[in-house]
């Protein structure tokens, strides 16, 4: 079904072969001898050139044929003479399905800031830079699945509409069919909300995790990956209100078995990647390069490639938050009060701190665990000391967090107690409690943003250009 | 990193080898010289048998071995001498993990209705019903990915939070932060959305395809997998207000190829749960028969097995809508008035025609194509008479439309024509009218509810036993 795309052509088609190409012009060159058409379909970062004697297009097609228009052309794949490529196609016809006046279409074959691609992003996919993102967030994608798949566990869909607010991971986008005018109101003078489409207040879920426990406490192993959301007026290069997330839980694992797990998987992803993608992240590579040219040395990044590389053959460092406040006490940014924020047992990590244990004390991945129940999550399985959580944040060098999870509290009366303590309020969570009244088990599990991810892998700078159409505040368009 | 599971254990496990089995108890039976436990961990619809002498387990901890409580044990693995399985778990020692009291515990051994099951949705993974329906789920939305990706498809997520409203697909639910008590107004007195999180007013998908068709028109063959909605307020077997939809769009694809794409499509991924979920599916074929055992012989389904079978096996049948017409106006329910809705060229055909058709007709699933412009959805390419356009319909036994989908109108001034006809304003949908002015192809593609699809393969009658947490007017619980 439908032509044979160009990644196809240049890897199996045999000279002499009579080949049709269809795709989108990226650049025309014309020589006294030839004409030279540079075309992609996509498939690949790869063009494929096709090439014509001067006066075998005729006139009127040859002037449609510009950067963005989209042929139709047949020929014979010849030998190419031109450096560059092993092939090209002889030309003995085209169609031009489509053109892209020059005047208009604005994507001309020179250098366009990433700021403005995104306000062309129906078009940015087009582009170099863009298809290679996009067929490298495809192939993670596809490694996370066969991972899981490969691995026992099943995929799970849970929920992007609840009625459930009892997560407290972040402010949350109200679902509703309730006329913004007038809605409907009680005695009280309440909205009446029974009357919403739900029945009651609905929003976007900004998790799948409770609700993966509920598989995981049934099938043992599942993960989610699915859409989740944030109402939270972030302008930053880190986060987007709607992003993709990947949620293992799993009966019978501990806070070990978890960490295991997170390393193993992620390990897998970026070891897919660097084995599909080579020349999309070979392109990557020389991008962020390129980006990068007029910093100072030290503040370059690693190459992407060694930088993937190391991620997949080193041990990630794992240690406790304790061990890691105490190295953090005795660093020298903390004695020359270099860090913005004050070091102490007890703090919220900030960035600056997680950046010094990956980037500079232990130069690779992190794996912290035992945090302070404090600042963790209820459902975080208490640890016998009472003090601190089985809580585990992988952290990334350039990233930080890539991934957050823990073991999850599977005693009745220490969840509901946690419950209390936050002031949730166990009617709301009912379904999850009861988890932990019939049958409960040990289990762990965690959540990976895809998106930070696609970052890492990619060498981007800004979320915004690794998801196709990113949602931040004031911008829904596409 | 944690158990074996049971599925690797009775197939692998060696008899002698020591095993520790972790999972919940389906029943347990104590016999003058045994007690015999059933253990299932989600893996597979079967359970493995533990058994221990009377006295070796110790009363206390015997007491708490009930239906639904969770297991830790420890044993031998030797040959059965009952029947039903080749090996069992000689118990060493047994560790309950979490306890489900009897009187409280919902799932008790014995036949529960599916209404009830629905309103315990996160306890239901762990009946046999709804383990073999989300492990079937599990190996189709694997099946989707697997033959997308071979296929060179690439994985593009389309925005769920979406300021276009031009689709016309259905009902949209609102997204918004705005205080619906104190909404912001402007001067005129309408309330300001610009102040909302968006700036705009957002609503939540119906469909992927207008930013699919933009992906397709730069990486040549995409397919999105994700939740759309529908804020309809319909209370049927086959509606959900939530749902996941597969949606393909590929450029160069005429409507030849979108036909050959659904059906090779459809049939890889029924021949993958074939092959994948044989114990399942066995368990749901005999689920359906004991279902619809008091039916009278005329008005049960054919056996499950036999239906994908048969399925795979066929070529689809591939006729235009006024080929159907003249079907439908020739045949005897016609003419003997038994049809509820009346047959006309340019009706919308009903599910009773579609059924006719496909049940008593062709007997097989059939493909309907180039409907008349009026009934169908602007962007599909009008055919050169100008009445029909090159819309498909796969339509599924016992399902009706399973895939919908046409060739996409590629010419901008017969799509704007269109785009004025339906009533959309132009500007809402600027983005994806460029398509058509920037390099624009000839392209296809088609939507299919993976709910539908779900509920064919398994054998199920209401689509809210084949997703996880099912939302519908009135429920949003879990």
């Amino acid at each position: 079904m439908g032509p044979v795309q160009i990644k196809q052509l240049l890897k199996d088609a045999q000279v002499g072969q009579s080949v049709v190409v269809k795709g989108w012009v990226r650049t025309k060159r014309e020589s006294k001898n030839a004409i030279f058409i540079a075309i992609n379909d996509g498939s690949t970062i790869h063009n494929i050139q096709a090439v014509a004697a001067p006066g075998e297009i005729p006139d009127d097609t040859l002037r449609l044929i510009t950067t963005g228009s989209c042929l139709n052309v047949t020929g014979q794949l010849v030998e190419s003479l031109g450096s560059g490529q092993a092939v090209e196609v002889k030309i003995e016809s085209v169609e031009v399905y489509g053109t892209a006046d020059p005047d208009h279409y604005p994507l001309q074959p020179k250098k366009h800031s990433l700021e403005f691609l995104r306000e062309i992003a129906h078009l940015r996919p087009r582009t170099n830079t863009f298809g290679a993102i996009l067929r490298l967030r495809h192939a993670l994608a596809f490694a996370v699945h066969k991972y899981y798949n490969d691995n026992g566990f099943f995929y799970l869909h849970t929920p992007i509409i609840t009625a459930s607010d009892a997560e407290g991971a972040g402010e949350m986008f109200r679902v509703t069919t309730l006329d913004l005018y007038n809605p409907p109101k009680n005695e009280e003078g309440k909205i009446d909300f029974s009357e919403d489409f739900f029945g009651r207040e609905a929003n976007l879920t900004v998790s799948g995790q409770l609700e993966g426990e509920l598989g995981a406490l049934a099938l043992s192993k599942i993960y989610t990956f699915g859409p989740t959301f944030r109402a939270e007026n972030s302008n930053t290069t880190r986060h987007l209100a709607e992003f993709w997330m990947i949620e293992p839980e799993m009966a019978f694992f501990e806070l070990e078995d978890n960490m295991d797990l997170a390393e193993d998987f992620v390990k897998y992803v970026i070891s897919y990647a660097l084995e599909h993608c080579a020349d999309d992240l070979a392109f990557l590579e020389k991008r962020q390069a390129e980006e990068e040219k007029n910093k100072p040395q030290t503040e370059r990044s690693m190459p992407l490639l060694e930088k993937l590389r190391f991620v997949v053959e080193n041990p990630f460092e794992r240690l406790t938050y304790t061990e890691a406040i105490e190295i953090l006490l005795k660093c020298k940014p903390h004695k020359e009060k270099k860090f913005q924020y004050p070091v102490e047992w007890g703090i919220d990590l900030q960035s600056e701190h997680e950046r010094y244990l990956v980037e500079k004390h232990f130069k690779k991945p992190v794996i912290l665990t035992n945090y302070p129940r404090e600042i963790k999550a209820f459902y975080m399985k208490l640890d016998e000391d009472g003090k601190t959580v089985r809580a585990m944040d992988v952290l990334f060098p350039g990233i930080g967090e890539i991934i957050g999870g823990s073991q999850r509290e599977e005693n009745y009366d220490k969840l509901l107690e946690r419950v209390h303590e936050v002031g949730i309020e166990p009617e709301n969570l009912w379904w999850y409690l009861e988890t932990r009244q019939f049958g409960t088990a040990p289990h762990a599990g965690f959540g990976l943003g895809f998106e930070r991810l696609v970052l890492f892998v990619s060498g981007m700078g800004n979320i915004r250009d690794v998801i196709p159409f990113p949602r931040y505040p004031k911008s829904a368009e596409f």
